[in-house]
């Protein structure tokens, strides 16, 4: 089965609804995903940025809240700007990191996404993630405390170094197996296509 | 009928595929559509660029090259990146504002998109410019006298004003009649549908 790779991040603002509908679109493209969650704030910081480009640029940044708010209208998903901007998500993507290892991984990065663009909360607090993760069933103290320990914060550090070595500089961004980059949530269905592609099945010369 | 406000910079490299896609959508959806050129450095300058962030963030103008080739592809659009970018477009937007008073205006532009990026050619130098006014059937000499004259100048300075006033940060944009802001050849669609549910004619609550 063809693969994509799907690197997000959770402070950024398209991640939210392409995270909600990569799964449906993915499937029914018969294109298998990789959650590769990873941390723009590094990117950003060796480009000279110390927040996201659509607080240093405010013009750009009412553009996107509109914008946001117009696809996720669109889409029918829930919509509140949170009153912090851009959020810490170092916590999120660590326990992301061990979600996906296992089979809950999905659920709970759509979960951090409807928390924060979807209910407004704040997802760099620990409780908001405990909350999320007793709502999917999980033991949230076991959870956070391997998320905070040595052994997952490498991990996170390797993930995002392998994007910027991919040429990654935003979210979120797929990657085929070939190395193609696509940025942004409008260049999802691209992807995907450009994935199938690649796909022994399809069609030379098309 | 509707109308929406086609916000184009010569230097923009996505302005290129939206000014060869615009005539067509816009015709099949019914809408009227106003060229409007305008000059993006000034803005970037008070955001403190003083060149494309394409230029100032690597990774960022790499994808962007290799994701207009691709936009160009798919749209059998011919494309060759230009040895010098950003291009000095103050010329080619004189001369647009004075040919869109006129019945060649739209016919200007995409010539002049065609030549950057279609040719690679440099849409800064006047021979450039000479070439494409006679390659329309103009009289070169008297066009290029009256764009440098002191009656287009400042034409061209309030068409940029009114830019920012707008909210407008980056090209191509569309502003329908009602204020409504679109950035990027990827959301011309979009922008022509909020256009036609304006019209007296679209369905209300639909």
């Amino acid at each position: 089965m063809p693969t994509l790779d799907f690197w997000l991040e959770f402070a950024s603002t398209y991640s939210y609804p392409a995270a909600m509908r990569i799964g449906t679109l993915a499937r029914s493209a018969g294109v298998n995903v990789r959650w590769r969650p990873f941390l723009l704030g590094p990117i950003f910081k060796s480009q000279g940025w110390d927040t996201s480009p659509f607080n240093l640029y405010p013009a750009k940044g009412r553009y996107m809240w509109r914008d946001l708010e117009r696809i996720c209208g669109a889409l029918k998903l829930p919509f509140a700007q949170p009153a912090l901007f851009p959020q810490n998500s170092v916590l999120a993507a660590r326990v992301a990191l061990i979600a996906l290892a296992q089979d809950w991984g999905e659920d709970f990065c759509r979960a951090v996404y409807a928390a924060e663009f979807g209910a407004g909360r704040n997802i760099g607090e620990q409780t908001t993630i405990a909350v999320i993760l007793a709502g999917l069933g999980q033991d949230a103290g076991a959870v956070l405390e391997r998320a905070q320990s040595d052994a997952t914060k490498p991990l996170l550090r390797a993930q995002t170094e392998q994007a910027r070595t991919l040429g990654i500089f935003g979210a979120p961004s797929f990657v085929t197996a070939d190395g193609e980059l696509f940025w942004g949530n409008d260049r999802l269905e691209d992807a995907l296509e450009w994935a199938l592609s690649l796909s022994p099945l399809a069609g030379k010369g098309n």
